[in-house]
């Protein structure tokens, strides 16, 4: 297990008192190859999350829920930051090389988190699945052997709390609000259902991670997950899909169609003008 | 002076204790027909930039910076929020119906606020004038006879005042920077600069509000603002603009061709669904 582990912990800057990415790149935490496989896996699905629902900024149907979506876009950013600073330590890249240098085959975001918006039922029931999947992950993570990805967790955890009853709440509302609202929630949910059986399959290296309690095995979340899911989407009168699980579901092999255009949006600065700031 | 100020206000929450736009609606304070028409202005700019703004999250050169935008959309969110509660007391219209149902040409925000994002330079130069105008009208606001602006102004300074930083941090950094960050830098001003001098236009009912000491003139605040910006336009080692002012700078009368499409993204969902949330 110690293989797995950041070395040099006695010489550096404690990672629990890393409060920014900065910090954790100057503490001197240092992935190995499968762990920042890893780290990059859950940074990349934060990444892609932020993304979509920053483009909520003045588009929601209310100034509050602008505010809120843009406060959530945000903490999924500040957290993309962490995981890929911390994958980066294995290879001497940075967050934005990471997040602005990649091609489309090399990010590893499921593609829940690439869906469009669509409309704000679509949004929240991606949101939900997402908030409730990651609530239970950073839960369960915060116990890794590996310190950095603990500290990680630790700090995303209170956010993510946040977002999972932002969500519910949300669902609740919708659900039992009018014909409208609910068939729209409804539809929503039958829009991304598909999507959630991906969160949950096991994929090289985290499978080995987990061994060493150094990550947390997907499939060990399924149940947890999907019991909380069920009972929320049916006490707010709605019903659980029944929809197959999409094709190709491990991360690695088909991606979403939407990547290459979050890509482009997001890369295209950074890539007229290589060095960042020109 | 009387007739312009809230009334009520032994009867009410103290404005200054209102944290949120919802306590400030909750409070009873109560705009009249000019005071309303002032805020509306305030607000608009604020809304207009932070819609701006918003298209930045994972889009700038830098996930830091991503981060930093999104902040500052967000807090000038927060702005707008304020003001368009408060100037939608006086026409029993909440922040939402202000914000999604009034059609272009009833928008009063500057042009400047409107400018597409155009490069990181362009959208430097636009925090740059919008931030130090920004900071120098809320800096005396706070001494409105009006409690309401005063108290949002008040809560604005503090967030104004580190967009002023950040935006004058780029500047020193862009101008001696590289050569391409100069040229870039110089280019973003020389963009926005036309629409500088619509600021500081003694528009009605701005002119009889800051005789009753409850709005501030905007020609007054054009001397100590150009001289801030002035200053540190050369301490980067950049060239103040020598561009004349854009026709029809008076809120009301021209506005950017921008506005339509602004407000077509902002306003679409809550169109499709009067009433907020379906």
């Amino acid at each position: 297990m110690s293989g797995f582990t950041s070395q040099d912990s006695a010489t550096r800057i404690s990672v629990g008192q890393a409060i920014t990415p900065e910090e954790l790149r100057s503490s001197g935490a240092s992935a190995d190859e499968a762990t920042a496989r890893y780290a990059l896996m859950l940074g990349d699905d934060s990444l892609m999350l932020a993304q979509r629902l920053g483009a909520w900024i003045s588009r929601a149907p209310e100034l509050e829920e602008d505010i809120a979506l843009g406060n959530i876009a945000l903490d999924l950013l500040g957290h993309a930051r962490f995981f890929l600073t911390y994958a980066g330590s294995a290879w001497g890249k940075t967050e934005d090389d990471l997040a602005y240098f990649r091609d489309e085959e090399e990010f590893r975001s499921v593609r829940l988190v690439e869906q469009d918006n669509g409309d704000f039922g679509k949004t929240i029931a991606r949101q939900l699945i997402f908030s409730f999947y990651a609530r239970e992950l950073y839960s369960r993570l915060v116990d890794s052997a590996d310190e950095t990805l603990a500290a990680i967790a630790d700090k995303a955890l209170k956010e993510v709390d946040y977002h999972q009853d932002h969500a519910a709440q949300w669902v609740r509302r919708l659900g039992g609000g009018t014909e409208e609202s609910h068939r729209r929630m409804q539809a929503g949910l039958e829009d991304v259902w598909a999507y959630v059986e991906e969160l949950f399959v096991d994929v090289d290296p985290t499978t080995q991670l987990a061994e060493a309690d150094i990550a947390v095995l997907p499939s060990s979340l399924r149940e947890p997950v999907m019991q909380r899911l069920r009972t929320v989407i049916e006490e707010a009168g709605l019903t659980v899909p029944e929809v197959k699980g999409a094709y190709g579901a491990d991360r690695t092999g088909r991606f979403s169609e939407h990547r290459g255009y979050i890509l482009a949006e997001m890369q295209v600065l950074a890539r007229q003008h290589p060095g960042a700031t020109w």
